[in-house]
């Protein structure tokens, strides 16, 4: 089971998790990503998704042209658990 | 130069265009594919991308889990252009 994040681990994970913030309303995590070209963009999805399937933990995202808008959550808690900091930090080494 | 759709093609389109309706309030059409896992979500975007990135015409969309949402609008002239359709028709196909 998902534990969800204390105040205490959430508020070190804003701090280490650069770029990131919270969703104004909600218990999740944001973050805009900026590529060269649309096909970097994609690029990036494709290699993210992999990694995202292989821990079963999915992003929300939208694509725009060369943009990539990332919300992270764990639904099964309604709110932030470890495993998005994961997510987080593997989306962040990939670019 | 693109060139808006006058409303007789509009209104043919989305009779055509199956599954899709105009967005409320914005000049844009849009539909939600329902895949059988995330890895054919990705798959349908990947497969997508190439097509709509051939014809210089981006998609903006959602992917969530097994879903994928699709917004289409022609940036450049602000409303809905023959090249929306051609992406929708496209889309369509890959699925």
């Amino acid at each position: 089971m998902t534990d969800a994040l204390t105040d205490k681990a959430r508020a070190e994970a804003l701090v280490e998790l650069t770029g990131w913030s919270l969703v104004p309303g909600r218990e999740a995590i944001t973050r805009t990503y900026a590529f060269a070209s649309f096909a970097d963009a994609i690029g990036f999805m494709v290699r993210a998704a992999i990694h995202a399937d292989r821990i079963d933990h999915h992003p929300e995202w939208t694509n725009v042209y060369r943009k990539v808008h990332v919300t992270l959550t764990s639904h099964d808690i309604g709110g932030l658990s470890q495993r998005d900091v994961e997510l987080a930090r593997i989306l962040d080494k990939l670019t």
